[in-house]
């Protein structure tokens, strides 16, 4: 068990009616200085143009009063995240930016330092999906082959950003729910949380919280219907999953 | 280069305002019967549960005038395929099939035999999808983790089936356009084409044609915006791509 894991999961950075993070500006703010971080390391490679993504977060985050640098501006990444307090991981390709962080052997430094509860954890969308325990669950297009689809495991479940399920009279594709349903049915007994855009999940230590505007659902094998949870609800119970941490 | 490759890609089995399979039907029965078919073997590997699925396609197809069998009736796969005349392989899950066609050592007997002329090759949906290059632009969820995204390779390019571009000015996550937009930034030089819903790809040989009621898209690396086809549209000059086959 890691009682200190400190870690923001976002659906998303974006959220209709809302600035970029705008939505998610208190709990990142609260994160932060409750830890005593005042950099924060910003990871890019879910997308291509690392400079321009980091310039990007770095003009919304740093009026906040976090300094943000882009890791890919340095030599020693290991090295960088090893005395990092506080890394950003944000969206774009979730399959790209896997296999990027393989690359650069940056899962397991990750993982180590973030269940230590040495290395705050904010993750938007893809970032959140690498986050969880595997990528099966993202909405992405496969255009690259990660080695494996195993990724942090900063909680023992999957999610589902972006989470929506609009159904189309027209359209034949499968809803998102019946997806989920059938990563369910092929022999996963871990749960799916499905984070709404302008929701997020709060890990603080043992405690979840779905936290933001706008609510969760959950996927559980056992269930047929998804189960509706509204914000400010503690979903600790996930946890109880939790057998490898 | 095989000049005799005999195929029909289809986007998906239903279509709005169509029973299953009837937009497609005149185009199975030709193909089938130009190539003195009277049995097709259905692979319903994509799915869950094959007795059933079979059974449905089975109730569709029969009453043309074709013998359907499933294929996973069989205690020798790789025999049946080998002495089949005619494959149609299932949509569902692109990963769950491509991940069994691997597992069941199939993707080499029946690329040989379509290569070489003497297996028709109907695939829908996900069926599409494995036919083509690879798997990396399918639209489903990564629910399996296959051993590569390299498919049989019918076609030196890729498909989006169920092609569509809806932009919905509340939800954030990427549209259609640029997940394809994305994939083929990353250094991937052949096309991708997208099915639209009622759409289906005919293979001849060397020659190439939209068939059915809806048309299809063309996405190139050196385009800005996707190339609109019309149905009936000879699109051979894809095989242009073709370099290994």
């Amino acid at each position: 068990m890691a009682p200190q894991r400190q870690a923001l999961l976002l659906s998303s950075s974006n959220c209709h009616g809302y600035s970029i993070l705008e939505f998610a500006k208190q709990e990142i703010c609260n994160i932060l200085k409750k830890n005593n971080v005042t950099e924060l390391v910003f990871i890019p490679f879910a997308q291509k143009d690392y400079d321009g993504y980091t310039a990007k977060i770095k003009e919304v985050i740093e009026p906040w009063g976090f300094a943000v640098t882009g890791l890919h501006s340095y030599t020693n990444l290991i090295e960088r995240i090893n005395c990092a307090k506080a890394i950003f991981v944000g969206g774009g390709n979730t399959f790209v930016l896997l296999k990027t962080l393989y690359e650069k052997n940056l899962i397991q430094v990750i993982r180590d330092r973030v269940h230590e509860g040495s290395l705050v954890y904010i993750g938007s969308s893809a970032g959140t999906n690498v986050a969880t325990k595997s990528i099966n669950t993202t909405n992405d297009m496969p255009i690259v082959y990660p080695p494996t689809f195993e990724a942090i495991g900063i909680v023992p479940f999957n999610i589902n950003p972006h989470y929506i399920d609009v159904i189309s009279e027209t359209h034949k594709g499968e809803t998102r729910d019946q997806r989920i349903y059938e990563y369910l049915e092929t022999a996963h007994c871990s749960p799916v949380l499905g984070l709404k855009e302008g929701s997020m999940l709060h890990i603080d230590g043992h405690k979840l919280t779905i936290k933001g505007i706008a609510g969760a659902v959950l996927f559980q094998k056992t269930d047929k219907k998804p189960l509706v949870i509204d914000p400010d609800t503690d979903v600790s119970f996930l946890f109880q999953q939790d057998k490898e941490l």
